[in-house]
C-alpha cells in the first residue's frame, strides 16, 4: 500500500491530543501507530544489528518463532575485529538493501557499548573494548544501512555493559568515564553518521533509568552531539512514559496498551508535561515515518549470492590470527595442502556462528567449515566431533575423544575447532565463565598429546581463556562469522586469503585479571563501575597486567616493518593539532594488510589518564615489497582529558608521546611533541588550597601579598608540602599567618573581580 | 586549681545560650570552653596517638615548636603489627598515666582508619588494613588508656583514607564497603571500650562533610552502636557548625572565633535548631569535663624508666621478620655474637623511629641501634652510614656507599639499616613512592656484591616494595618503633628477645598491584573507593595478585606446628555460633610466640565476598615442646555480610570453610560447616524479576498458578536463564504469557498481604 509523502507540521497541527499521545508509543511490537484519517501509516522497524530479523506474522516475539530468511553477516565481534571501516561500510549498504527489501524502517542496531568485560553476554554484538574502533566502526555500519533510505537505531545508550539485571541495574559511573569510555563511540557515530533513531538502554545510570535520563538524551545526545533524529526505547525499557518523555524520548516500544497513553493525555491537561515536549517527540516520529515511506512502500530485493559472498570476505577480515608458530621449520599455517589433514571438533559441521536473543537470523544458507575445506581441496577431509557441544553423558565425550586421538596419531596436520556452546552466549544473561568447557580441553590436549601440528580455529562470541594455547602451533580465532564464517576459515586455512584481523578487544588470562572483576555484575541493583577509565587495554596496560594476547594483536601470512614516526604540532590548547606520519612497508613473500594503530600518551597529568589510549588506526593492504606513509591528524580531543572539576574537555599543556604499532604492546615507533595547553584553574573559594591560590594568576599575587611577599620564612620540605594541601580557610583559621578569616573573604572577592 | 565536681543538670540549666553556644567550641587551640561563673573550667586535649605531644605555652600548633617530653612509644604500625591486645593495653594505661599527670583530659588517638593504599602518608598512625586487627587493638588501647582516668578520641571517623586533598575530598564509597570494611574497627572500639570521644574526619563521604553527616555521626555512631560520648571535630573540620551541631557533632576544635557561636544563636532564635540538640551537645561537653576533673586536677607523675622499657617490649614484639634465609647452614638471625659484625646505615644512628604532623612527640629519650648493639656486645662494633637520609649530592652518597662495600668485604655478617626518609610519611600530604630510595637500594646491592652475609633492617611507617629482598638474607621490618626501637632491634638481632610480629598490611609487589591504584587519590574532589570490599589482603587473595610477603605473616626463632582443627556449629541464622578449636605446638629450639589466624570462606553467595576474611586471632607464647589449644567462637557476624538490598548483616545459608592458618596465604587447617541462614528475601513489586517472584514463598506458588501451574511449557536453556531475568512487568507487557499487566498488580496486592 504506497503512501503519499506527508507534510509533517501539517499532520501535526491536525492531530488531536491523544493521536500525539499515542503516536508516542508502537502499536504492536514491531509497528509504529499510524493515523490512517492522516495517511499516516504504521511503519516496521526489526532487530539487527548484523541481519535482519524480521518476524514472520505469527511469530512470538523473543526469538523463539521463525523469521524471514536474511544474510546473516558476521557479528558485531567479528565486524570489529576487522578495523575496516571500508568493507563494514559495505556490510552496512547491503543490510540496508535488506531491510528495505523487506519493507522495514529500520534496522535496531548497531549496538556499540564498550566491553566492560568479557563476560557480557551480548558481546557479540558490540564491537570493541575500545571507544574508537566501537565508535568507526559503527558510524561506517550506519552510514552503509542509512545510503540505502532506511534508518538505524544506534545502542543501548548508554552504559549497557551486562546482561545480569539489564532491566533494573544502575551503572554506578563517573562523568569522566562516561565522557572517556562508555559515551565517546555513541558521540563518535552521532557525529559522522546520525542514525536515524538511538535506543535507549533498560538500565539505570546513577540511578535514573536511561529512559528517563534528561542529562543523557537531551542534554547530552542533541544538546552537545547534536542529535537530530528520534529516540526509541529498547523493548520494555520504558516505566513511566509521562517522565520519559520529558527526559527527551520520543517512542517507547513495543505497544503499551492504552493506560501510557491516557497518562501523557492527562499530564498535558494538568499542566505537568508541557505539550511543546510532546509535540517534539511527535514531530520526530512523523518525519522518522515519513523519510521511511519510498523504502517500506518499494519493490526492492537484493543478491542473495552477492551478499553471501560479502558476508564471507567479512568473516574472513574479522578472524584473527593469534599464533601461527612454526613446526618443522615452517608456521603451520597457511596449510600446506589439504594431505593428510584431519578436522577434529563438533563445531566444523555444526557452525557455532550467531548468538542468541533478538539478533538471532534465519541465515538464507549456512556454510561449515569441514564442508569448505572439502569442497575447496577436493578431497574427502577425514572428520572426527571429538566432543559433543553440549557436553552431554560423559561416556560419549569419552568415546569421541578417543576416536579423535586415535585419528590424529596418523594425521599430518590436526585443525580442531573449539569454540563456546550456544547457551553460553546470549541477550539476557551473562556468560558463566571465561574458558572454554573442560570436554573440549581434554580433546585438545588428548590430541597435542599425539600430533604436534595442531590448528585451533576458535568460534566464540567474546574473549575467551587460553590457558591451553601451548599446546597449539596455530590459534586462528574466527568469533561468530556469520553465515559464510565456514567458507571464510576455509579461505584463511588453505592461504587463499590472508588473515587481516586485528584485536578489538584484550584477551586476558584469567577471569581475576580483568577489570570488571569484584565488581561485576554488582549486587542489589547496582554495578560500581571501580576501575573507572582503566576499561580493557587501559587497564592491563597501565597496571601492568599480563595478558595472553594484547589488544590490536594480530598476525597474518607476512611481515610488516616500521620505519620513522614523524609528529609535527601546529596551534595550542583547544586548536592544537598533531600531524603524524608513520611508513609501514610489506617485508614478507605474501599481500596482507597491516592495521597501523596510533595511540596517544601523557606521561604527566594532574589525572591518572591511562598508559596509553588509541586515537586512530588504519588498516593498509601492501604487496610484497610495497611501502606506504600513512598520515593521522589528531586534534586536541585526542589528546585531551575530561576535566571532571571543570566538567568540559581539557588539554593540559605538556609532553605528548605519539605511538605507532602493530598492537598495545607492540609499538614500533614513537615521537614526541610539546603542546601548550589551556588554562586550567577554576574559580577560587575560601576552601581553595593554598596551592591552587598560589597557582592562580589573580589570586597567587593577592595572597603572597598578605603572607609577606618576599619575606615569607622558609619552611621545611614536609610543613610545606602539608600547607600546600590545606584550604585557606583551614589555614586563616589556625592563627598561623597573617591571614584572618575576614581577610581571606576580601581576598576572594578580590581574586574574582 | 583544684574543682569540685559539678552537676551536669544544674549548670546546664544555669546557662544562658550564649554560654551553651561558647561551650561548642573550644576556647583556644587545646582548651575546650570554661563558665567560671558556674566553676565549669576548661580543660585540655592534646595530640597522641602513640605518645603525649602537649604544646609548650609558646609553641605554634602545627608541631613546629616544642612539646614537653613524653614517652614516645612505637607507632599504631608497630603496635598493630604486635597482634598482642594484652600488650596493647599495657601500652594504653601508660599512655593515660602520661595523659594524667600533664593534667590533660583527653589522648586524641587512636586513629583506627583502614590502610587503604600504602601510600598513604599518615598510615604510620593506623593500625592494619583489617577491621578486626585495627578494631581489637584498637579497643585495646582505649581500654588501656581509659583505665587511667583520662579520655581517648577515637578518629578519623570515618573514611580518611588518605591525606590528599583530606580537608575537602569526598570518600565516594558504597554502603556495603562502609559496613564491611571502613566501619568495623570503629564499631569495636566503640561496642567494646567506649572511648569518651569520636574525632569526625575531614573530608566528605558521599559527598557530605564527615562532621555534618548525620548518618555517620547519629544514626549509625549514636544509634546503631550505642556510642555515650563526645564527638569532636578534627582540628579546622567544621564548616557551619549549625549543620554539625544538626548532624550530631557537639564540639568544634580548635577555637573559631565568634562568628560560629552567633551563629548557633541565631539558628536557635530563629527555629532553625531544635535548642535541645545544642542542649545534648552541652550536655555531652560538661559530662566530658567533669569525668576528666580528677584527672586534670590530680599531683600524678609517672615512671620514665618504666615506661621506656614499656616502649622497648612493644617495638620488639611490633617488628615483623620478613625473611631469615640460612647462610653457611644456618639461619642467619639471631645472630652469633657481635665478632665480625658491621653495620651499615645512617638510620643506624639516626634512628627513624616516628612520623611527621601533629602526633609528633618530644621524646623523653632516645636509643639508636648502633648504639644499643655496642652497649649489649660490650664491643666497638664499626659503622658505616652508606648513605645520606636526604640523598644530598650523589658525589657525597658515592663515597659513603664505597666506604661501606670496603668495610663490608672484611665483614662476617653486615647489618644494613634501610628505611623512607622522614619527608616520606607525614601527616598533610601522601607518600611519594612505594620504594626505598635509589641511594639506599644502590649501597644494598653494593654490600650484597661482596658479602652474602647480609641483614636488612627496615624503619618505615608503612609497607615499601622490596625488589632487592634477594639481596639479604634476612629481612626485619621495625616500622616506625618509637624512642626505644634501636633498643628493641639490638634484642632482636641478638636473640634475647624472639621476632613475634607479623603483618598487619600485605607488603606488595609494585604499587601498580595495590587495591586503589588508579582511583587513589582522586581527582576533582572525589575518591572512587573503585575496589569496594576487596581491600588489603581481601584484594590480593580473591585476584590471584602475587605478593612480596603475605598479610599476617611473620617469622621467628622457633618453628610451630598446627593439630586439627574442629569448628562446631549451634544455633542458626542469626543466632548461630560457631565454635573453633586448634592446636599448635612450638616444635623448635627456642620460646616463640604464634599468633594463630582465624579466616572465614564463603565459597558461594549471592554477592561477591572475598576470598576469606580474617574473624579472629590470639597470639601464643610457647616454650620448645608446649602445646596449646586455643579456643574462638564465631557469632553469625562473623558469616554474615552486609546486604545492601535489605541494609542490614545478613548470614546467607549454606558452606562455610573456617580457616586457621599462620598468615592469609599459610592455612594449616580448616573446617567446614553447614549454616542454616537467614530468610532473605525482599517485598516483591511489579518489577521484581521472574526469578525473584519464584524464589518467594507466598509470590512464587501464586505466579505459577497463573503461569498454569504444572502446565507451562518447557523452555530451553537460554531462553529460562532469560525470562529469570525479566521483571515480572516487563513479561506481561510482552504478551507472551497468560499474565497481563493488571493481573500483576493484583498478585503484588496478594503477595504483600
Amino acid at each position: 500500500m504506497p503512501h503519499a509523502p506527508f507534510d509533517v507540521e501539517r499532520v501535526l497541527s491536525a492531530l488531536s491530543l491523544e493521536e500525539k499521545a499515542s503516536l508516542t508509543s508502537g502499536s504492536d511490537f514491531w509497528h509504529t501507530t499510524g493515523v490512517e484519517r492522516l495517511d499516516v501509516p504504521p511503519v516496521m522497524v526489526t532487530d539487527g544489528p548484523h541481519g535482519l530479523r524480521k518476524q514472520a506474522q505469527d511469530a512470538d516475539h523473543l526469538g523463539l518463532g521463525s523469521s524471514v530468511p536474511a544474510t546473516c553477516f558476521p557479528t558485531a565481534a567479528a565486524l570489529g575485529s576487522t578495523w575496516d571501516v571500508d568493507l563494514v561500510r559495505r556490510v552496512g549498504e547491503a543490510l540496508g538493501r535488506e531491510t528495505r527489501a523487506n519493507d522495514v524502517a529500520v534496522l535496531l542496531g548497531p549496538g556499540v557499548n564498550i566491553k566492560r568485560t568479557p563476560l557480557c553476554g551480548r558481546n557479540f554484538e558490540y564491537v570493541s573494548e575500545d571507544p574508537v574502533v566501537a565508535g568507526d566502526l559503527g558510524a561506517a555500519l550506519v552510514a552503509g544501512i542509512q545510503s540505502q533510505g532506511v534508518g538505524t537505531s544506534l545502542k543501548h545508550f548508554a552504559a549497557n555493559n551486562q546482561e545480569t539485571d539489564r532491566m533494573r541495574v544502575s551503572a554506578d559511573v563517573d562523568e569522566r568515564t562516561l565522557r572517556e569510555i562508555y559515551l565517546p563511540a555513541f558521540e563518535r557515530v552521532v557525529t559522522k553518521a546520525q542514525p536515524w533513531t538511538v535506543m535507549c538502554a533498560y538500565n539505570k545510570i546513577n540511578g535514573t533509568y536511561a529512559s528517563e535520563h534528561h542529562w543523557l538524551l537531551t542534554e547530552v545526545l542533541r544538546d552537545e552531539w547534536g542529535f537530530e533524529g528520534l529516540v526509541v526505547s529498547d523493548w520494555g525499557a520504558v516505566h513511566d512514559r509521562v517522565a520519559s518523555l520529558a527526559a527527551g524520548l520520543d517512542l517507547q516500544m513495543p505497544a503499551a496498551g492504552p493506560r501510557p497513553d491516557q497518562e501523557v493525555v492527562d499530564a498535558v491537561r494538568a499542566g505537568r508535561l508541557d505539550e511543546a515536549v510532546l509535540d517534539a517527540a511527535v514531530r520526530r516520529v512523523l518525519h522518522l515515518v515519513r523519510r521511511a515511506l519510498p523504502a517500506v512502500t518499494g519493490a526492492d530485493a537484493f543478491d542473495v549470492d552477492a551478499h553471501h559472498a560479502l558476508a564471507r570476505e567479512a568473516a574472513a577480515a574479522g578472524a584473527v590470527l593469534l599464533k601461527n608458530d612454526a613446526v618443522d621449520g615452517a608456521p603451520l599455517l597457511p596449510l600446506a595442502g589439504a594431505e593428510g589433514l584431519l578436522v577434529v571438533g563438533e563445531f566444523a559441521r555444526t557452525p557455532r556462528y550467531q548468538g542468541a536473543g533478538s539478533s538471532q537470523v534465519n541465515p538464507t544458507r549456512l556454510d561449515d567449515a569441514l564442508g569448505a575445506l572439502r569442497s575447496a581441496t577436493g578431497l574427502d577431509v577425514p572428520f572426527e566431533p571429538g566432543f559433543t557441544i553440549s557436553g552431554g553423558p560423559t561416556g560419549d565425550d569419552d568415546a569421541l575423544r578417543a576416536a579423535a586421538v586415535e585419528a590424529a596419531r596418523a594425521a599430518g596436520t590436526v585443525v580442531v575447532f573449539l569454540g563456546l556452546p550456544g547457551p553460553d552466549e546470549s541477550e539476557g544473561y551473562d556468560r558463566p565463565r571465561l574458558g572454554l568447557p573442560d570436554n573440549q580441553v581434554a580433546l585438545l590436549d588428548a590430541v597435542a598429546d599425539v600430533n604436534p601440528r595442531v590448528v585451533v580455529v576458535l568460534a566464540n562470541g567474546s574473549a575467551v581463556s587460553l590457558p591451553w594455547r601451548d599446546r597449539a602451533a596455530a590459534v586462528l580465532e574466527t568469533w561468530l562469522g556469520g553465515q559464510a564464517g565456514g567458507a571464510a576459515v576455509a579461505d584463511l586455512l588453505l592461504g587463499s586469503v590472508a588473515p587481516s584481523g586485528r584485536l578489538a578487544e584484550t584477551v586476558p588470562h584469567r577471569l581475576e585479571d580483568t577489570p570488571a572483576f569484584g565488581s561485576f555484575p554488582g549486587e542489589a541493583g547496582h554495578v560500581r563501575y571501580g576501575e573507572g577509565v582503566l576499561v580493557g587495554y587501559r587497564w592491563y596496560d597501565t597496571r601492568g597486567v599480563d595478558v595472553a594476547y594484547p589488544f590490536g594483536h594480530g598476525l597474518t601470512y607476512t611481515t610488516f616493518r616500521y620505519g620513522d614516526v614523524t609528529a609535527e604540532v601546529t596551534g595550542e590548547g583547544a586548536d592544537v593539532r598533531v600531524d603524524v606520519r608513520a611508513t609501514v612497508a610489506n617485508t614478507g613473500g605474501r599481500p596482507g594488510a597491516e592495521v597501523v594503530q596510533v595511540y596517544v600518551r601523557d606521561p604527566e597529568a594532574s589525572v591518572l589518564r591511562p598508559a596509553h589510549e588509541l586515537k586512530a588506526f588504519a588498516k593498509v593492504a601492501l604487496e610484497p615489497g610495497e611501502q606506504r606513509t600513512v598520515a593521522f591528524t589528531l586534534t586536541a580531543r585526542d589528546l585531551a582529558y575530561w576535566h571532571p572539576g571543570l566538567r568540559r574537555w581539557a588539554v593540559e599543556g605538556g609532553t605528548f608521546v605519539v605511538e605507532v604499532g602493530a598492537s598495545s604492546r607492540d609499538v614500533r615507533g614513537t615521537a614526541t611533541v610539546e603542546v601548550v595547553g589551556e588554562p586550567l584553574w577554576g574559580e577560587l573559594t575560601a576552601w581553595s588550597t593554598i596551592e591552587e591560590w598560589l597557582a592562580h594568576p589573580v589570586g597567587g599575587p593577592l595572597l603572597s601579598e598578605v603572607l609577606g611577599g618576599d619575606d615569607v620564612p622558609q619552611l621545611d620540605e614536609a610543613t610545606a608540602a602539608m600547607l600546600a594541601q590545606t584550604p585557606a580557610r583551614v589555614f586563616a583559621s589556625f592563627g598561623l599567618a597573617p591571614l584572618t578569616v575576614e581577610d581571606l573573604d576580601a581576598l576572594v572577592e578580590k581574586a574574582r573581580a
